[in-house]
């Protein structure tokens, strides 16, 4: 959406070890009027799903997912980040290693918020290596759930996760899909 | 809000610890219709003080606070829950003691999104003895924003931190208030 790819060019700020940071707006601070016309767009593009639930993780993932659902006249899940492995039969749990910080948390979702009758949207402020959206995948498929699709605000495709993801069958929707960045000039450049 | 204390009492589990789990439809699943109801009334009630800002904490205060702030037309601010405390001047930092973990961790938010210009609506998903919420008005008032006052979906009016920091000139209006939790009964009072 040209919306969003102004306001990235406008706003994103590009920091070392390839991030942009966008918490003006997506992910500190939230514009929240954006995030519901992101939100319209994204449930024109699913219309056509039986839809019964939007799945997110904490934290900065919730605000979209919330709006979102809202579009969709569904509930909102988030799966928590659990820091330690412990075993509880009333808990599904993926493995997610973080792009940031290389640490390996836990994707967590109680078995009562999502069962085999569900078709899932998962939502995600960001997509890069693919590794969070990975692990929220599997929650859905522990539970027996189909997944619907994925919408995403941004996506670095240069980083590929999203692409590998595509290539297994899963239906992406970005808002916005950066091709290239760069740290010394600032420039972002979009997929066309 | 007779519809919101309903729905506590339909589908509210009081567990040991003097935990009320609501995590069907406000902090795991979340309702987003009922959200949005409660975030049309919150907005009514503060319809004559000039906000220009919501802010909350991550993460199950975000989904509230975000249709709070579309209701409003104005953005949403999260702080971010830090467990290590380092300096950095474009940060706020409040400590706050969790009443869950015992465990104390630093409400950050970053200087550029709290500001004198603000006036601030701070929104939560709970308030119990007031921690969380006395952290957020702290960080209001290093950054020099003005507090409007706190809306919170479920108070737990019998442990008074709410009682305290109304004394102490904070208005607070909650959704639901609860006056007594039986475990072994399974009831749920809310204060007249």
């Amino acid at each position: 959406m040209r919306l969003l790819e102004e306001r990235i060019i406008r706003e994103g700020r590009i920091l070392e070890g390839d991030i942009l940071k966008v918490d003006s707006f997506v992910n500190h601070q939230v514009d929240m009027q954006l995030m519901s016309q992101l939100a319209k767009e994204l449930a024109a593009r699913f219309a056509s799903e039986p839809i019964t639930k939007v799945l997110t993780i904490e934290a900065s993932g919730i605000a979209f997912a919330g709006v979102v659902a809202l579009e969709l006249g569904v509930p909102m899940v988030f799966a928590k980040k659990h820091s330690h492995l412990y075993i509880d039969p009333d808990l599904l749990m993926a493995p997610v290693e973080s792009f940031t910080t290389k640490n390996t948390y836990n994707a967590v979702v109680s078995r009562r918020y999502l069962s085999p009758d569900d078709v899932v949207l998962i939502v995600d402020d960001f997509l890069a290596a693919g590794r969070a959206l990975s692990g929220l995948v599997d929650l859905c498929r522990q539970a027996g759930a189909t997944v619907a699709g994925a919408g995403i605000i941004i996506e670095k495709a240069y980083q590929h996760g999203g692409d590998t993801l595509r290539a297994s069958g899963l239906r992406i929707e970005s808002m916005a899909r950066i091709a290239s960045m760069d740290p010394a000039k600032g420039t972002i450049e979009f997929t066309s």
